[in-house]
């Protein structure tokens, strides 16, 4: 039987994996629910239910062999298969991003950047070239994108978005600093950078009043 | 008397900003609890609830007035002073940071970059020159920095944190990927970019199981 995973649980899948990944890398071959726990900030009984969404993969006495685990959390992750991307905006975000060594690490492919500013187009970032953000609806016709980076100022950042999902695309990272409507069966994950860095000044002046 | 305010009101604080400032920029004079309500995902009842931690602003039959409402989250923000900070690792994400519009907009001002690469040592990022990592304590103990914005491969990272908080700083900006220890009374945002991108390809896959 099929059931919707809570974002909660999907929140702490990358956490998962970032553990079992260090783990791994130390040479440790067996974990427990307890340790994962530990290293995670949850109980050992909260990995064990999270885990059992996915059918579970601890013995009991046991506990978890780190890479069949790592492995399984990679499936559930989808980091087995590559992924076609693409960039729109070529400014400073979109190109500290089309260098980001995460995406060749595991498989996120950027197969195009776009932009409107004459002086990038054409230009050569990193074995791909900047295309006019007019051709991204044809491209879109022709080439099947799986994630698209908006890297875009906010006042572009919807009516890209519209030509985006219209052109069939189901994930977008969202860099643009402004919230996207889309329809329930198209993800974006936003980065809120400068409600990050405003939480950051008021915690200077103390969190009283 | 004091009240220490709860992280989800803090969470809202920048969104109440983005949202006036919108409202602002259109030259809409007023505004209530239940439009802004509308305007974050929230119920009227919240948003009263919200300002009420701050004394409340808004004068029953009338509303709020956006300029005024505006100014003081500016000021519960802290938006009204500079703030001196610095930017260690000057690869594509402090590079990128460097440039943030937002920075000189709000008075986030970038007094230091650092890094260990002899090639970047020296080198002009904006008017400002990169210094080598190993002058950061002695640079912490002649000037007072407010926000520190952490670029730096992870395995460096807890390391440069440790110098961060003896010498002073209250305020972390954790771009590299890991988790910092640091002491209660230093507060850190972390952008966990690759549990985003992870997220992405999750939800792509369709989140059934």
């Amino acid at each position: 039987m099929k059931n919707k995973i809570s974002r909660a649980v999907v929140k702490r899948l990358p956490k998962y994996h970032e553990c079992l990944t260090i783990l791994n890398e130390k040479g440790v071959d067996r974990t427990s629910s307890a340790e994962l726990g530990e290293l995670l900030g949850a109980t050992a009984s909260q990995v064990r239910q999270d885990f059992n969404n996915f059918g579970g993969f601890g013995q009991q006495g046991y506990g978890y062999n780190v890479k069949s685990l790592l492995s399984e959390v990679e499936k559930i992750l989808g980091l087995e298969r590559e992924y076609k991307t693409i960039i729109l905006g070529c400014g400073n975000v979109g190109t500290a991003l089309s260098k980001f060594p995460v995406f060749k690490q595991y498989g996120y492919k950027v197969v195009g950047i776009f932009d409107n500013d004459k002086n990038k187009i054409g230009r050569d970032v990193d074995g791909v070239f900047v295309k006019d953000i007019k051709e991204l609806e044809s491209f879109l016709k022709a080439t099947k994108i799986d994630i698209v980076y908006l890297t875009t100022p906010k006042d572009v950042a919807q009516e890209l978005c519209d030509i985006i999902v219209k052109g069939g695309v189901k994930s977008i990272w969202n860099f643009s600093q402004t919230k996207l409507d889309v329809p329930e069966n198209v993800h974006v994950e936003s980065v809120h950078l400068i409600e990050e860095l405003f939480r950051l000044s008021y915690y200077l002046k103390g969190a009283e009043y």
